[in-house]
This record gives C-alpha cells, structure tokens and sequence, in this order.
C-alpha cells in the first residue's frame, strides 16, 4: 500500500514547531498511515533533536518523493536560507518570520503540484511575519494567496478526535462561518451563502470521518448554531437567527444536507460532545474555540477548508514562553499528521473547492 | 445551629420546576446547610410527588417559620390562585406564567424583609409570562424590579462546584458583564464601570465559596476574558480590549482586585477549569455558558448578584420537551438550593450592593 506523503512545516524557528515535530516523530502512530517529511532549516530540527535528547537523525532529502521516515529517521527537505537557522529561540524575529514562509510556501506548491498528498504546518508568528514584510494576518490568508483563492472564501474546521468527552465515533468538526476578525465584524460577514458553504465543507468532512462500509449513503449530523443567546428567543435577542440562520438551513436541508439548527450554542456543544452531530457549524472563533478546547486543548487539530489542498495544522501557537525548553507538548502535532493522512484517503468524498 | 431559611420557587407548574424540586428533595445533602420550603401551589407539588413515586408529604404551611423540612417532609407556603395548579403540562399558558410571577414575588418579598435568607427559583417560561401580561425577558428583570433596581445593575454568575473537570478547590464562577441581550449590542454596553463592578461582585462571590480560616486576606483570582479572538491579536481583530477591557482591568487592580486579563477566552475557560482562576468575567452570554455547560451542564448554577436579596437558580428551563415525564434531572436544582444556603453563612462577606 502506498502511504500517502504529507510535507510538515516547521513554522516559526523561534516557536515551539520543531520541537513538537521531534516530540511526535518518535510515536509509531505518526507513521502509520502516512509518510511524513518536514519542509524547513535541517539545522534546526537537529537543534530540537538534541535539545530533547531523541534517537532521531535528521536526514535532508532533495525531494519528497525520497522521504523514507521512522520514528527515529526525520526526512528534511530543506526551504529558505540559511538565515532560518540563526533564528534566535523564542523572539519575534524576521529572519523567523521569514523561515516560517518560506517553508508553508514550499510545502503549499508540492501539495499543489501533487507532489505531496496534504501539508500539515506547525505555528507561525504574525508579528514576526509582518516584520519579514508578508502583510497577512496568519496561515489562512497567506494559504489562500498561495492558492490563489480569496481568504473569505477559505473556512476553517477545529477537529476533535473520538474519546475523553467526544463521545461520537467520527470525533467533532467545528466549522467557523467566521473566524480571524473582530467580533464587531461578524454580523456583516454572515450570510446565507457563507452559512450554507460552511454547513456543505463540514458535512463533508464528517464524512471522510466516519469508519465503515456504509458511508456512501451516509450523511453526517451538523448543528448549526445560533448567534444570539438561547438562539435569540424568539427576537427577543437580536434577529440574525430568523433572518439569515434559518433560512440557511432551510437551503442547506434543501440540497441533502442533513441540519439541524439554528440551535443555542451553549447545549448544541453539549450535545455534539455526547455524539448527537458529528459536526457543529458555528458563527464565530470563540464559540467553536472555547467548546473544542474545553474538550481537548492538546488534541485538537485545524483542519482548512475551500482550498485546493489538504492541509492541517496543529490547534495552538508559537508559545514564545515555552518554546526551546523541552516542554512543549506534541499531542496536536501527532493528531495533526494522523488526521492529514486519513484526509487524504479519503480524498474521493472531499469536495475542497466550494 | 440556626440554619438559613431557603424558599424554593415552583417556576411555570407546566415545566420541570416541580417535580425537579421534588426530586431533590429526597437528597439528604440538600438539607445538610438549609431549611428549605417551597413557594407555590400544593397540589401541583403532591402532582410531582405522585409522578415521581416519591415517600414525600407536601405540608402546607401560613408561614415561612414554621418550615420543618426533611427528606420526607415537604413545606409549601401557598402563593397565588389556585388557577396555577389547572395549568396544563408543557405547555405555554397564561395561568403558568401567573403562577411563576406569584411566587417569585411572594419569594423576593419574604426575602427582602427577612423573613427567609435567600431565594432558589425554578425555571420560568418567557413567553407564559408574556402571555399573563407581564411583559419582561426573564427573571433577572422581574427581580430587578421587585427589588427597585434597574435590570442593566443586575449581573449574574453561573456557578460550578468543585468536581469532575473542574479543578479548583472552590469551584468557578462566571460574571457575565452583559447576559440576555442580542450580540450585537454588546458592544455598547461594554464600559470601564460595568466590567469593574462585575469583577467585584465576582471577586466577592468567589470569596464567599473559599473554606479554610485565611478568607479574610484572600483575594479570588479572577481572570477576566476578551471579547474578540485571540485578545484581539495586538488590534488586528478589534479594540476593546484596549480601549475598554485593559483600562477596566488595570482600575480593578487599582481598587484592590486581584484581576488579569483581558486573556483570549478560550485559553483563559481551560486555565480557570484547571484551577488557575477562581472566578472569570466573561464579556457576553455565549463565552460563559458555552465553557460552563460543557464543564457540568446538569450541576450549574446561576446566582444573581447585585440585588439585596440573595438567589440562585437551576441554570435550566423549563423544558416542555420532558417535563411531567418524570426524567427532569434534579442535581441543577440540589445544586443551586446548597449554594443558596453556602452563600447565606457566607453573608457577612457578600456585598450585594455595587
């Protein structure tokens, strides 16, 4: 069987990406179903290497195709300058910023190319990007850019694996109808196209979840949530729910797909948790974020959705006030890789482009 | 030992008010700090009593004084007509919402003169009250008015105890700056004075569940949360956080307060289940109540803070889906009792006044 090849970031130099990479190299189950490669400075890898005293010899490849992994071999495709390299640990630094692009940019045109199968990127720092002059807020704008696709356009899926307080087999996707802006933005931002397109990726994507034989016919459970507080009750709380949510599942049940909403979001996330949906549509950041990292801070993954490539990446930051100290956790990276390559397995049932 | 006087509200007799109580009532660590009574009608409780099967007589007393409540002796001060006990089951009517108002009323008024210690309520329905004419969202402006406070004065917490994921010996508390009002206009009822005050009556409350002999120097750790992701990333996705929170936090400190913030809501909701806070303020409805159902949605609890009388309440409704079938869970309604009481021997530190 040809495991599918998935090209890791190392994000940041500064930031707690490579260790987290090494961290999770050394599990049998990153290599199960997946090849793995990381794409950035070699030399920094071997940094994290020895900064946590792995059996792990890093071993720079020309091209991915080459990538033989283990959990004590690192295949590095090397990407930028050497300047990565000089990176200082745990500061807001161009050269880092730089390193960080650099490597998502590399990896982006192999998964675009079809030379890799999914990416799957380790944090970048925006300040230290906007320092190295890439004027973008964070991984999805500059995805985009890459993939020639407008930012609105790309969605985002917080992913919780099945166990602790998941209690659905097929884990918990939360799909964000918006995300990376301010709260004062969002009433403008929501549409019933925008809801609906949400509602479509997440269905989808629930689906390359599921284990068995039967999920042809299957169509995965998505509460959508509400904006308001007890779903507005009534238009007491406001009118986004009557007008816009509403008819957004209407249009969504009326093109197959299974919705249920819109629903409060307080007792939806109680309820998906329990295994009622196996994917939430929500309004904004802090309603999927507080559910999914109440639920499994360390396990979750990203998952981007509307581009062209597979790509995830872990649930957390650059942890400038952790990071090249050993004590970074790699749960997310692990989790992060597995969920690329069961991705792209199921490709056939992935819709990326809306 | 004297224990404090606690009256229970029957709420809408069609809900799941009743036989919640009932259900409780049988629990002998709901007597353990209070002598609890109810406010209502006697046939709706002698209703649930038969519905659940339950060793309980429902004694009808004229006088909150003469409550001698046990796990098998029921106390119910009669309150309105007797319209409440021909209200139908699950459904919205006006006599329900008559019923509810008559024994909130009853219950403030008895707790405002002293004659009982504190209020516990059960669930309302917005719309049976509308329908018995008297126009008000909720409970918190019901009481609001009974007790000649303007609602926007009244905050409200929504408690956990100490168990299960949450940590912290004293439990959490939220303090919610703004609570039943569309999201949209958050924004403007965000200010400087109303985070403040909500920080200190969620400081106060918090005190009030510490145990050990040194509460006198303690002051509760209060995180307190942003409004946009990510803390509004240094101004990239809003400015309230430093145009509003930060101030508001830094005067907090000024006065003595033991605060930090404004952190990222979905970080600081794991760092105060993992014991790191005591309280947390949360900026509106969904940030609290997503984190606090996820964490213990059967044993929440609300408290209303900033009212003279001293209540809580299940943090349910009326739930017309299950109620009169005899599967309400009780442990929300033994939950808020027992704080009710917890709060009353605490009341020489509580403040209820801003």
């Amino acid at each position: 069987m040809h495991k599918p090849l998935v090209a890791v970031t190392l994000g940041d130099p500064a930031g707690v990406g490579p260790e987290t990479i090494v961290g999770a190299w050394t599990y049998l189950k990153l290599h199960e179903r997946c090849r793995a490669l990381a794409v950035g400075h070699p030399e920094v890898l071997r940094r994290a290497v020895k900064l946590l005293k792995k059996p792990i010899e890093v071993v720079e490849i020309d091209r991915p195709e080459d990538a033989d992994p283990t959990p004590t071999q690192l295949p590095c495709l090397m990407s930028g300058s050497d300047d990565a390299a000089a990176t200082p640990a745990a500061q807001i630094d161009p050269r880092g910023g730089q390193a960080a692009f650099d490597a998502l940019l590399m990896a982006t045109e192999l998964a675009k190319a079809g030379r890799v199968d999914a990416i799957t990127t380790a944090p970048l720092h925006k300040a230290a990007i906007h320092a190295a002059g890439h004027h973008y807020p964070g991984h999805t704008e500059l995805l985009a850019e890459f993939c020639g696709i407008a930012a609105e356009e790309v969605a985002m899926m917080l992913y919780l694996a099945h166990g602790g307080s998941v209690q659905g087999k097929a884990g918990l996707g939360v799909a964000h109808v918006t995300l990376h802006t301010a709260l004062r933005n969002v009433f403008d931002l929501l549409t019933v196209e925008r809801i609906v397109a949400s509602a479509r990726l997440a269905s989808t994507v629930a689906r390359a979840f599921q284990s068995g034989t039967d999920t042809a016919g299957f169509m995965p459970r998505v509460g959508v949530a509400a904006l308001n507080p007890h779903g507005g009750e009534q238009g007491l709380f406001g009118d986004e729910e009557e007008r816009i949510i509403r008819p957004a599942v209407e249009r969504g049940i009326a093109a197959g797909l299974n919705l249920t909403g819109p629903l409060p979001c307080d007792t939806l996330m109680v309820r998906a948790a329990a295994g009622d949906f196996d994917a939430v549509v929500a309004m904004y950041h802090d309603q999927g974020h507080i559910a999914l990292k109440l639920l499994g801070m360390h396990r979750a993954v990203n998952i981007t959705l509307g581009i062209p490539i597979i790509r995830t990446s872990v649930a957390h930051g650059t942890a400038f006030d952790l990071a090249w100290q050993g004590r970074a956790e790699c749960s997310s990276m692990i989790e992060a890789i597995r969920v690329a390559g069961q991705l792209v397995s199921q490709r056939e049932n992935l819709v990326w482009r809306r």
